[in-house]
């Protein structure tokens, strides 16, 4: 692979104790193109901006995916990420269902691998912090044509993170007028398009003092779905109840992961579908503990409650919840500090 | 506005007579900005591939919307657009769902008719031929927090056209497995997203001999909603009838001209919910005559057939079609030739 490094590292003009999420990026990127239907030219060049048309099928239509990707690195100063074969796997399953290419394995890990070498001093000890990677490909070939592209480009960009909310109270909105995914259609798949069409709800919900939306199906808006960038547990009693993922549900690692390491743990786990009645009369009950969401950017974020119509339902904090056992559990196989779960852990210098 | 125009026209090097959709540009195309709460820096400029971070969000969350328009030229040298204003407002309703700044009417209007000015060569005389005009906005901001940006980029380009089908049987199938949108979802706006999310059931249906895809309601698989890049019409007996609107239908201009027009001829138009067994009933009792798309890339496209499930229902030809008297008429409305629908009528030069 070509590694063209930048002459000067942006490095010391980042503040790493205040960092906006997604704002920031490390001095180097990863790229490799699609034409004459193949992957070539894998090469890691400095972060910088990209030439392309302005009749790139990517801005018309929306023909792009990504994956979401933390490397974290422990006081001994090894690099881990995790599981990252599932992001892989998941990588071209969003691909197939957005009539991509999908990409070979072994330029998907040597671009990562080789990108974090290079970028090492990006990612930072600590269970707060982590480098956020960003693998995406984008439609690139100059026509409008409302079919799919014969050319592409596959990238890989990093950007330092820290908690993804910090010291806020985090209050989510059950949705019933507006949906994130149909039956059928592309929800389950890191589809570009899935994310903008939640920007404007969210918006809504935002003004209206919440963090996040609680999706609900498309048809009678009772079923609880996902959040949108986190799939959800609901702690009725001492079981963990999430539902199970759907071709409208994304297939969350964090999600899968948590379902495993509770399960170790002892704690029943039950995968279901959990409507917005049972929520609703779970919290009234008081059989409801914890809502957590799961999700590769906040990995584990407790809720303090949550909002349906015109109520607000909140949620006392409590003594060892699981979200705290659960988060203790999983930032040690992220940080390789445990044999436990030794497969999922992939150490990468 | 500032107008740079191009040293050389690349016009010479383009064959009129056979074009691909969406492959040529004009030798211009229109940019504006949108950053510190407001939409500047207005300009034409040479078509040329534009400089943009990786991080773009519309590479990430496929914030971006679009419109197509066509621009016409009569025998007498005069250029009209068709319905503009309805295009216009249409822009704004997507941008709204994507959480994407509204434009200003004037700068909208002065972008397309000084590009149309500066790029009038690129339109030529003929019912088969036409300018097709993209205007689009793509979130800009180099950021890849998973909410709405502050910076967007509004352009027009343009491509020459004929028409979209030429000389094939055109074929649909009816789709029981996938879905396009979802109620309460962004199926109604011109979202990126919508498009890529077709192009995988598309080309299953391609492999299996059909050009495009009647898409059903995402619940239940039974309710005909469009074609994804066209309304639908269909003729029983002497009615037409097309599904109403929604939010997971695209409330075409074409589609609401011509209800207008064929009202207009005495024909009558019933708007309502058409199932997919209504549709195979009529065609074995021999009332279905006739079914066409409609849309701005297509005009209006009859159509020879449909698959449902393992069968395939043919149409004959038939003498005096609707959709032939319903395109003749459009036709002389879109190119200025009649008095008729003289409001729909925008001239540009």
């Amino acid at each position: 692979m070509k590694i063209n490094k930048a002459k000067t590292s942006k490095i010391s003009n980042v503040d790493f104790d205040n960092l906006t999420f997604g704002k920031h990026f490390t001095d180097h990127m990863f790229i490799c193109d699609y034409n004459n239907n193949s992957w070539n030219n894998a090469r890691i060049v400095p972060y910088q901006n990209i030439e392309i048309s302005p009749s790139a099928r990517v801005f018309h239509y929306g023909q792009a995916i990504f994956e979401g990707m933390k490397a974290y690195k422990n006081n001994s100063g090894e690099i881990f990420m995790f599981r990252p074969d599932e992001n892989f796997e998941r990588f071209n399953k969003s691909s197939k269902r957005l009539a991509i290419p999908e990409i070979d394995k072994e330029i998907f890990f040597n671009g990562l691998v080789e990108l974090l070498k290079v970028d090492s001093d990006w990612v930072k000890t600590g269970y707060d912090n982590s480098l956020y990677i960003r693998p995406f490909v984008i439609a690139s070939e100059a026509s409008i044509s409302a079919s799919e592209a014969n050319e592409y480009s596959f990238m890989i960009i990093c950007t330092p993170a820290k908690a993804y909310y910090q010291n806020q109270e985090i209050w989510v909105k059950v949705e019933e007028k507006f949906s994130r995914a149909a039956k059928g259609g592309v929800g389950y798949a890191k589809a570009s398009g899935n994310y903008a069409a939640q920007f404007y709800p969210t918006k809504i919900a935002r003004d209206e003092g919440y963090q996040q939306i609680i999706w609900t199906d498309s048809n009678k808006h009772n079923l609880i779905e996902e959040a949108g960038t986190m799939n959800l547990f609901f702690r009725i009693n001492n079981t963990l109840i999430t539902s199970p993922t759907s071709d409208s549900i994304l297939d969350g690692i964090t999600r899968k992961s948590i379902i495993e390491i509770a399960k170790n743990m002892g704690i029943d786990v039950d995968e279901r579908p959990i409507s917005v009645n049972e929520l609703v009369d779970s919290h009234k009950t008081g059989a409801l503990k914890e809502i957590f969401g799961t999700g590769t950017a906040v990995t584990i974020l407790p809720i303090n409650g949550f909002g349906f119509r015109d109520n607000k339902y909140k949620l006392e904090n409590i003594p060892s919840s699981y979200s705290n056992l659960l988060k203790k559990t999983i930032h040690e196989i992220q940080f390789g500090e445990t044999s436990n779960f030794y497969d999922w852990q992939f150490k990468v210098n």
